[in-house]
């Protein structure tokens, strides 16, 4: 079967291609209203090529944003359902003046299309389509696809939990597998297998009720900027754990299975001090620059301000300090207690001298894929046998709020099986995708519904006679 | 003699006043350009009214400013020479509308003058005025007098020190006495005899060359913010003691009746919680609030930023944090050792993971009266004369950057008698001058000179026997 899909792949990669670029070249930039027609144009086109595939049913759910492209193909009833998450909508081009060449004319260049859209998200997602296409055409579809694809990503997302909680009843399936994260590298296929929660905190520490002169009382009354670096200094220890009561009894080692597999990914800790021109890094005592990156929690002041910050001097005692503090939580933490312990920890480690003040912002929890499932598992397999390697499970230390709200409102395994690389410049002018990695993405999804179906035949069987 | 002062004074009283009240009238405001005629205005009546005194000598010496005025009286050759030193302008008279009366249209209520000037520093410097020609109508002066009057004290002295290096030869005096300072309470007499110096810093962290994803790279790489936190409340022990290598090396202890004369100045902390609206003041262990706001040096953070400091939450791990730190000092400290210990410490105690930056601002050295001085004792006489109770000597928390160019240029010892009091509301609306204190302040100067005269006749007679 691998062999009839290399080969309907060899056949179609110039039409794959020219469909992406029809796509690519709608500038569906949410954030722009003036661009509100070309978001609902990507979402027409996408509707269209769906209905192409001989799906069974594809339509736009309306939600109170920018509608959501829904189709679905059952195959079987019995048989397992896979639920694709992507979105049509792209982050604004600006700078304009930067980019080579039009960010929504694509071009390819040393094997790498370039255009705003290329990798986040146009490009990852229209792999699924193109994968689903290749099984209808071979006949070998066997199980039950979904596809659920919004307009807002660059956005925030603001309707998609309400759409999510209106449309449950279709978005029934066994597994979502998602194309929006990154791999190691073209030779090193990885798998995200983890992602940090977050927990973000604002302080304020009040002195005394006005700016006093600090001639006249320095040395007499506290001064909250001091106090406050005193307390944000004694959230860690000097070996960088964090003091904050009960903060990691949730926080699970990592096995040396884990580690061992941090061991094997490739990374140069010289071109990475090369890289942000600093000639050491600090953190926990005991991890390694990697695993403190990712499994591990971490405490950043995200921004400080109090006083005079103006040009030259002024001799003031402030009477106001502030802080945005924010936690990376990892796995098993939860967002909210994380936040009540900041809070108890904080107000109580204050001295009389001054009046403490603490909100809380936003959260999320922590995400992890159950590397024993059937949608990890196959999703392993598929990739070691597109790319002959066996991926790397990764953890990744930034967050992704909408998995919350997927794995509540859907509750459903996640699968993060993305195939761009990390130097894609997402986000940033000359965006691309490598054709390669367009091609392997078609590949490994294509293998991937093989995979995913055997793997729960067998699971279904263990969960039978267990039963 | 002092009746007979006491009887000139009642019979000229009202006229003393009249005459204030018309320097009053001249809204000599040197911060702003419109009011340039009237700054000049001020110097041209202060001229007239030296003249109608009958000094030797009166004239306006030109700067890169306002011109100083300048006068002088030899009386003897061989007589101690008094140098008088005062500013004829004011600070700005905004915010205009908290004025319950016209700011240049003196009114006294309750006993007070009200107007701009009336306190800082018209009503202290024109006293000085009065007791010379209190003194010379009587035939009482015994030592020679100079005048030396500026008109930028409100705008930072600029052509102070140029003018007092170009006239030097004029300014030759044994003592310069100046009345632009406060005392405890009209029955509290005190005589201001240390000023605090200051070193003000301003210091740079830097971690990576950019602005990183707090979920990319928090806990890998040292955040400077946090850093920064670390350092700034390293610069003090658990005491409130500074840590800063040698920083106390050349601080005195105060002496048994210093600490005595601490314990006289009638303080209520609960007043000063209340004032402050603070529930406790943290400072130096060891030491009074009065002790430490004046008789210690201090470490205060004036200014604190980096990151991100707008509305809700950015996941910014910074590149830069920056603070302004200044350091309030006392006799014996030197403020450019004190510059030059910090920048070491600070520098030494980085993590190599950060780059730090520190600059020095501007600074200068703390003051001290030396008690056992002619100057002096003859002040402390005077007001005992006058109030009837011996002054109490105070230590100021402030700076008054001008009295390290005295010092420096003129080489005499210095006096401040001020008869102002803290709620004079001096560079606020309402600014106000007791009666009490004009009139007290009249008598205890004019006390002064045959205090001082008879002082240093002893002191010479001291020198002699030594010699």
């Amino acid at each position: 079967m691998h062999q009839e899909i290399l080969q309907y792949l060899e056949t179609n990669k110039d039409r794959f291609l020219k469909e992406l670029f029809e796509l690519l070249r709608i500038p569906s930039v949410s954030a722009d209203s003036r661009h509100q027609q070309d978001v609902l144009a990507a979402a027409e086109f996408l509707k269209k090529r769906l209905e192409d595939l001989g799906m069974d049913q594809v339509e736009l759910l309306e939600t109170d944003g920018f509608p959501v492209v829904f189709a679905e193909k059952i195959t079987d009833p019995a048989a397992p359902t896979v639920m694709i998450y992507g979105h049509y909508d792209v982050q604004p081009p600006d700078p304009l003046d930067e980019w080579i060449t039009d960010p929504f004319e694509p071009q390819v260049r040393d094997g790498k299309i370039y255009a705003r859209g290329a990798c986040d998200d146009k490009g990852q997602l229209y792999m699924h389509l193109k994968a689903v296409e290749t099984l209808m055409q071979l006949n070998q579809l066997k199980c039950n696809v979904k596809f659920f694809i919004e307009g807002e990503e660059e956005v925030g997302s603001h309707s998609l939990e309400a759409a999510l909680e209106k449309y449950a009843g279709k978005l029934q399936c066994d597994v979502m597998l998602i194309s929006d994260t990154s791999m190691l590298a073209n030779d090193t296929p990885s798998l995200c297998v983890s992602l940090r929660g977050l927990t973000y905190m604002e302080v304020e520490v009040t002195g005394p009720n006005r700016d006093l002169h600090s001639g006249v009382y320095g040395g007499a009354v506290d001064n909250p900027v001091n106090t406050l670096c005193e307390m944000i200094a004694s959230l860690k220890d000097e070996n960088g754990h964090i003091t904050i009561k009960g903060f990691y009894d949730d926080v699970r080692d990592l096995s040396e299975e884990e580690r061992e597999e941090y061991r094997r990914i490739p990374f140069s800790e010289a071109n990475y001090h090369q890289h942000l021109d600093i000639k050491a890094t600090r953190g926990e005592k005991g991890y390694s620059i990697l695993e403190r990156a990712s499994a591990r929690p971490t405490l950043d002041v995200n921004g400080i301000w109090g006083g005079y910050t103006g040009e030259g001097s002024k001799t003031v005692l402030p009477s106001r300090a502030h802080a945005k503090i924010s936690m990376r939580l990892v796995p098993y933490q939860d967002h909210n207690t994380i936040a009540r312990l900041f809070e108890e920890h904080f107000t109580r480690m204050a001295p009389p001298s001054v009046k403490v003040k603490v909100i809380a912002h936003h959260g999320g929890n922590p995400y992890l894929t159950d590397t024993g499932s059937p949608g990890y598992k196959a999703a392993s397999q598929a990739m070691e046998q597109s790319f002959g390697k066996r991926p790397i499970a990764t953890r990744e230390g930034g967050s992704i709020p909408i998995l919350a709200t997927f794995e509540r409102t859907i509750a459903a395994p996640i699968v993060l099986m993305g195939f761009g690389l990390d130097t894609d410049a997402i986000h940033s002018p000359n965006e691309h995708y490598g054709v390669f990695n367009y091609m392997k993405g078609i590949e490994t999804i294509a293998l991937y519904y093989n995979h995913y179906y055997n793997q729960m035949q067998e699971h279904n069987k263990v969960t039978a006679n267990q039963a």
